[in-house]
């Protein structure tokens, strides 16, 4: 390693694949009991009593994380809680990943250096193995994909297809922010353009910036539903938009909604910076995305046991499917509930 | 399905995520007992009594694949077999796989379809399910992650490293093949640049073209050993190229090898080839790679069982680690193997 500093730019194609995953790979240790074998074979080897569940996403610079913006150790934890959240709103635990890096010679073994930091610290934050992977060059900067995998509670995995009619809609934490962080990066990435060398002051950003850089999947609220003795009916996390989310979970349980406008979660911090870029923060809470909250709907008979806690927020109910899906504005009129998303085309 | 063949241009932007992911899925099944819950969730979920295997492989457009000589249903095929390569090489079956698609705007709807057929016609061949995946835009090009998930035999998954002094090295089928399919590809793409209207005569390429192009993964083989009543003591599969694989064994099982130049399987077609393109077939069959053989190690009392079989060649046998790893000429003179690899610096 002493060496490697005193070169701070050793590029990836002098060194050999097998060569580089070692490196990036040798300060990862399993702990978990179902990894039976890591890294370093044909296929790792896992051990599950009961059901499996298994996620995979794709992460590609330039249309899921500019770099211009991103540090490398951010989006190396990011890309692995992206994925942990898919686990945990199955309401699974997350026990192993594997990740593969494609990367064009424009990025040094330092730069992958820092990407693993963030991988590993991601792993070790959430307690889930790294046994996997694989490295390549890429023609044009960098794509990341990540698989994860755990194993699913013994009360069986919770889907998006359980919803019932007078179920309560519950969602953790506050939801709009890490879109607006996005914006705000943007934003100061084109002041930068203009003048180089001004300094931005992002005092009163931070929140909403580390939603975007630091997005954190809810294990926690796994583990509180458990002491609170809560199954939900169905649950999914938010990573295209709350509107996006809970019409999937209507479609895939045949079931209307009312979502109430003033009942969604906002931080004091995205409602004043949505006044600054003269946006509607319910706009934003229900199309902007990237927010790894976890939705979910529960049995009224619940109520009870979540309504005292400042994690879960009641945002609506379940109505039968004739009824639509229905967003019911702070003046209790009702419009159709939509999924428009920001910056691609959901249907 | 009628509309799309009137018009064979669908702009994959035209399309919202999720319709996209539908339409691509719509014809693929769940077959295997243990997918319980497959595409359409936040993840799958899977059942294995016993332990499961998890292997996953990138292929990066330019880098892995060329689609001036590629179908992209080849291209789908092969995407799946090379995932379900690595799992065969741990004596595992097959069950699942989730695969990742990036495609740039050059991409239709049309071409996906295409790609997608691959995929199907692998996962029928293989009876593997497809469980879930990924579809995003790309900046430039195609890049496909694939995971692939399997069980492991009763007996234990084979790993690398148990390979003892005076093991057989055991190959199936026949090596070298795929490497100067591609060679003949590429030197057909140079002349067709030159002279577009010039039609290939590519008869006599038959073999080596398709070994490229459509690679097989030896389900075959395990069942084979199966039935022989032969346990490996260590395997592999041939993706890097014989001398890099056996290596990786060596190294693992800490001991050394005999390989012997004048046992090395190469179908007559690859020794024609080479002969015209003046290459040493032992260098293309050693340093070749993409063969998607496997490479084992078998106890000499195994012998018996496997030496009448034409899918199996014995090529070397294991040494004590200080004898090193050596290549064993025709001439009987003996130098060290080296992985060299083409296209990749090894170690």
């Amino acid at each position: 390693m002493i060496e490697q500093k005193k070169s701070s730019h050793t590029k990836i194609d002098s060194i050999g694949e097998f060569t580089l995953i070692n490196h990036l790979t040798k300060n990862f240790s399993s702990k978990q009991k179902s990894t039976i074998v890591g890294i370093g074979d044909d296929a790792a080897v896992l051990n599950f009593n009961g059901n499996a569940v298994v996620t995979t996403d794709m992460l590609i610079e330039g249309v899921h994380f500019d770099l211009s913006y991103m540090p490398l150790k951010h989006l190396g934890y990011k890309s692995i809680v992206v994925n942990l959240s898919d686990l945990y709103a199955m309401g699974a635990n997350a026990s192993q990943v594997l990740v593969s890096i494609a990367a064009s010679n424009r990025f040094t073994l330092e730069a992958l250096d820092e990407l693993y930091q963030g991988i590993k610290l991601a792993c070790e934050n959430y307690g889930v193995d790294l046994v996997g992977g694989d490295t390549t060059s890429s023609v044009k900067g960098m794509q990341i994909s990540v698989t994860a995998i755990g194993a699913t509670p013994k009360s069986g995995p919770i889907l998006r297809k359980g919803a019932k009619e007078n179920d309560l809609i519950v969602v953790s934490g506050d939801i709009g922010s890490a879109f607006m962080g996005l914006k705000v990066l943007e934003r100061e990435k084109e002041v930068f353009k203009v003048n180089p060398k001004n300094q931005p002051d992002l005092e009163k950003y931070t929140y909403i910036i580390e939603r975007q850089l630091k997005p954190e999947a809810r294990k926690d609220i796994i583990k509180l539903l458990s002491e609170l003795n809560v199954v939900p009916t169905s649950m999914i996390d938010i990573s295209d938009g709350l509107s996006s989310e809970l019409l999937h979970i209507c479609k895939n349980s045949e079931v209307g909604c009312d979502l109430y406008e003033n009942k969604i979660p906002l931080d004091p911090q995205l409602i004043s910076v949505c006044e600054e870029f003269k946006l509607d923060s319910t706009t934003i809470a229900l199309n902007g995305g990237e927010d790894y909250e976890l939705l979910m709907t529960i049995s009224q008979k619940d109520f009870p046991k979540i309504k005292a806690n400042p994690s879960l927020t009641v945002i609506g109910y379940i109505k039968d499917k004739n009824s639509g899906c229905n967003l019911v504005l702070r003046d209790n009129s009702s419009v159709a509930l939509k999924a428009r998303g920001w910056g691609s085309k959901e249907d």
